[in-house]
């Protein structure tokens, strides 16, 4: 048995499939042209390369409801040709059952099983980088609801020496994204934030931000681990910085030993640059 | 069969039992005074009535989890003589399945088995009372992660009229609760809710507050429904007002159709003052 997976990010395409003791046998990369040169592409790769079940992660906002008319499209996105494109169809023929989730939850869903949040029941993965996303794993069930979650764009406090500032989400002047992702950086700063990564006023009011979205998600879920991936995390001074704004906002509200022992309770991923294709494969062997 | 259920309130207890057709049989009430003296009245009531389960929905923070050496108590909480108190213990000698929950938690199950969320698998519970808290009902189950969500402690946006304003949560400046609560604006106006009931001005920074709040459930958790009890939800014209902040700060990002049909979206509880005593019961009934 072989089990393929899709991280489709709106940049590359990874495709790839482990055998049946999860070893990774295969991955390719594929730039993100045109919806159909690129998905024409997967399916090729996947009659070449036969899986018994298929597992899409995928950029968004996506339509995960199987209830849904448009079930298995990327829905609103902004990117260029692909609003409204039915991801899932292209893979109908393959004949094998299919999981389509977004990247932020099969990434926390490949955390969960093979990386830092394993064996946990409640599980949080933010990606830091371009955009800002979370993947939501709680009671042992990544969490959909009726669409799913946009934890990304949850709205925060502006900083004041910020207020002047407009991001680069379109819809939201104050959202967690807009204020902190590497867009974000880049546009506050019109440098990139590599090319700021010894100025610690940029990484002071990035943690500001990423403080107050920790706490939120402290708050709202009550996880047993949170993980934040991404390329703005890259920076080593970010991480301790978040930590230490996350447990001043707190303010010693919550009674936790596992959450007061905030350096093993916020963590950098463990799967690295395969985390995407493996949360991907994990989504559609969850069906069989 | 009966079915008992308290609401451990703290002001007021209310202990009652349904039978197997959930018709409420017996409600009564008993004032909040010392641990003691209340869950021993309540233990009382369940002597004499007999019931087959218990549900505990009780103000908090609480500690839910069976695995933890507090299961069963009321923690942190500032309320005198309430901090520490093992209250699943009190009832040990009913010999029955006992459930111990938030408040929150309860109401919510309440609503979607018998009220406005009745047939739905993800619905947000908020109640917007003295303090400000929320049930959290995801993937047709109760949401406590480590311990339980503390939505009602988000950290938003705090409005440039009010920056000077400190609010009564002890341990966040710009926490939902410190911004909006009914204690909130009784510290901020010197009036209680009720008296300000045509103070235009008071509702439109309580909605901008409920709002973000809206929002934040929206993008944290896309519920199916969203319901809003509680004493500040009395005034008739808030719920219009938060329903036209969310829609404004949402600013067309989600596409639903269900949530952008916010007048059936964001709703108030069907259950009225049964509503705690019911989910309650519900809670202990899950457990047979």
């Amino acid at each position: 048995m072989q089990y393929g997976g899709i991280e489709l990010g709106g940049t590359k395409i990874v495709c790839g499939y482990t055998d049946e003791n999860n070893l990774l046998i295969d991955r390719i990369t594929i730039p993100t042209t045109s919806p159909k040169e690129t998905l024409e592409k997967c399916k090729e790769y996947f009659i070449t390369n036969k899986v018994s079940s298929l597992g899409i992660a995928s950029f968004g906002p996506i339509d995960p409801n199987k209830n849904s008319k448009t079930y298995g499209y990327i829905t609103s996105t902004p990117k260029p040709n692909w609003e409204n494109v039915d991801v899932v169809s292209y893979f109908k023929e393959l004949d094998i059952p299919i999981s389509f989730d977004t990247d932020v939850n099969g990434a926390c869903l490949g955390e969960v099983k093979y990386g830092a949040g394993k064996g946990l029941s409640n599980v949080i993965y933010g990606t830091i980088g371009t955009g800002i996303g979370f993947g939501i794993y709680l009671n042992n069930n990544l969490v959909h609801g009726l669409l799913h979650p946009e934890t990304g764009h949850m709205l925060i406090q502006k900083h004041e020496i910020d207020k002047d500032f407009i991001g680069p989400c379109p819809y939201h002047d104050n959202c967690l994204e807009t204020l902190a992702s590497g867009t974000s950086i880049k546009k506050r700063y019109n440098k990139s934030a590599r090319d700021l990564y010894d100025n610690d006023s940029v990484w002071q009011l990035e943690s500001y931000y990423l403080g107050q979205a920790m706490v939120n998600c402290i708050l709202n879920y009550s996880p047993e681990k949170i993980i934040l991936g991404g390329g703005v995390m890259h920076n080593e001074n970010l991480l301790k910085l978040v930590k230490e704004k996350t447990i001043n906002l707190l303010n010693g509200y919550i009674k936790s030993e596992i959450i007061n022992d905030i350096d093993n309770y916020i963590v950098l991923p463990k799967l690295g640059d395969d985390a995407g294709v493996i949360g991907a494969i994990e989504l559609g062997k969850q069906l069989i």
